[in-house]
């Protein structure tokens, strides 16, 4: 059946989402800030600043104006960096005549608060009754590629079972894999995390090292993610799915990701503030890595990963002598210390 | 404390290994075929057309008579590719005075027997009393880096715990890393399986697809190879350790790999048989994917990953058709379908 969706977030991953909704008969609104960017997907059928050679599907409708956008809407797909979350959700919300389902894909933990996406958009609902339920979408998913319909598969996690089966039926198509898992704690805790792992993959490629340690990395930093996330809820199985093993692979070796590039400059001695400077832009993972060693200190969880790049962004430590104390500790038990069960 | 080590095989893995137990003050005996090999090994300290560039220290002395070789060792490694496996064995221990610890580090999963390598060493030495443990050293290792010294990570099993703690004395350095593991079938089969993986991963980028699909080829493939595992004795958080994961990264994400580029020549179009003619060597994936398959139908596990290339290996399916098939399958809920507990 014909949906009514509003995707806010005109960036390369809303834009895909929406031409997945659109490939399945769905209505689309896309909502975006920019005029003359909506105009452009109105009037040409392309977002070319983010999707650039695509053609978009003629029912997708660009908007600015959300009151426009959410009248008689059936769901809302949330696509809106991690720290302009609350202020997006507060915005929306007065729009809103009944309970719509919701569904985001940003990633993040907010920093002093720790709160899952998810969490900050239940606290800014509250007891408003507009939203029915809340869903994430998460998984390996280069925007490009989706919308060029290559293979790809995501999970879809709910604390509602019929919520994410709902979020299931809006995007699953032949191109487009969609599977369900009820462990929303881990789905978003993977997504967040994977970051840490990306950067410090970047850090060993810039002190020159190749794809022994960069493997290394990524099978003990998962490791360490599922310690901390079964610590905060999740079940360790979602951490070997899609949007924590999979997520991990599609960030963690692709030269195109922000947070390996910015990795590879603090590998080549850089400090974290001419990284940020060169970058000029956020680095999710930096803040990230903040909040992860922060939690993994007061839940006393073993992250000596997450502990190195700490060290290295924020203790001045030699990135060069933070491989090897991670190299040089006591002698392991692979499955004992894997997941610490 | 010094031992006496032979290595038997002495190409790039063989002599990699080699070098790691010279840097820990061992002395060590690589057995090689060639004699003009072993010559410029003794007499130059390089073995060129195995690792061009590297000097090898001179405690590692080439031997060709493997009597000689094995006079007063301590302990063997065994490098020797899977299908010489029985025929070594045989031929080394009527060499043997008293019963050593064995150390192999080869991978596959005989055809008919479908036996693993741990099986075929301990099915020749029967009751001879001449090997007195057997142990697996696995993981995400290319032998020219960890002959660069770059940080490296393996992981040793044995059914056996003192055998393979002693196999942990033996490699362990500040570059190169062991974790003992007691789940000896979990390594063995991992490190065989991935080969499948690695072979799929090669044909998607032949049908021209990218990083989502790659990614989502790994995670679903290391879940089925899990699950085969599982039903064959393994532990499921062998797969998620450093000889499942780990070099599961490192094979498909290497365009070096010989089984990923034999995928990618399946996936541009060409039949197993031309992909064979061309390549003039081996491809062991293609022999594991007929053993898995068979497995898998013995044992009712669903593989669909592994079924589909089985189609286009030995039914002629086209790769796009498969391709096709595997993502239109029934919706599924992620956690339940990963590894069926």
């Amino acid at each position: 059946m014909k949906k009514n969706v509003a995707v806010i977030g005109a960036g390369s991953w809303g834009s895909a989402l929406g031409i997945v909704l659109a490939d399945n008969g769905h209505d689309v609104r896309l909502v975006g800030r920019r005029e003359e960017q909506m105009e452009e997907l109105n009037q040409y059928h392309t977002n070319k600043s983010y999707l650039p050679g695509i053609d978009f599907p003629t029912s997708i409708k660009g908007y600015t104006d959300l009151g426009e956008a959410l009248q008689d809407i059936d769901a809302i797909v949330l696509v809106v960096p991690s720290k302009a979350m609350r202020e997006t959700v507060k915005s929306l919300l007065p729009h809103l005549t009944q309970a719509v389902p919701l569904i985001h894909a940003s990633k993040g933990i907010e920093p002093t608060t720790h709160m899952r996406v998810s969490e900050v958009i239940s606290e800014e609902v509250g007891t408003t009754g507009r939203i029915s339920s809340i869903t994430v979408l998460s998984g390996p998913s280069h925007a490009e590629e989706v919308a060029l319909r290559q293979p790809t598969t995501v999970t879809v996690a709910s604390a509602d079972e019929s919520a994410a089966n709902e979020a299931q039926y809006l995007f699953m198509n032949q191109k487009f894999r969609v599977y369900t898992n009820p462990d929303l704690i881990g789905v978003e805790i993977g997504g967040a995390l994977k970051n840490i792992i990306a950067l410090v993959c970047g850090v060993t490629n810039g002190l020159g090292y190749g794809d022994n340690t960069k493997a290394a990395i990524m099978t003990r930093g998962l490791a360490e993610i599922a310690r901390l996330g079964v610590q905060m809820g999740a079940q360790p199985l979602t951490f070997s799915g899609l949007s924590g093993l999979g997520d991990l692979i599609v960030t963690c070796t692709s030269v195109h990701s922000r947070n390996w590039r910015a990795g590879r400059m603090l590998g080549e001695g850089k400090s974290m503030e001419e990284v940020l400077e060169q970058m000029g832009m956020v680095v999710e993972g930096i803040r990230t890595t903040q909040a992860a060693y922060e939690l993994a200190s007061v839940n006393d969880i073993d992250m000596p990963i997450t502990t190195a790049l700490y060290s290295v962004l924020f203790e001045q430590v030699n990135p060069h002598q933070a491989t090897i104390e991670l190299m040089g500790r006591v002698k392991k038990n692979e499955v004992e210390s894997l997941f610490n069960l």
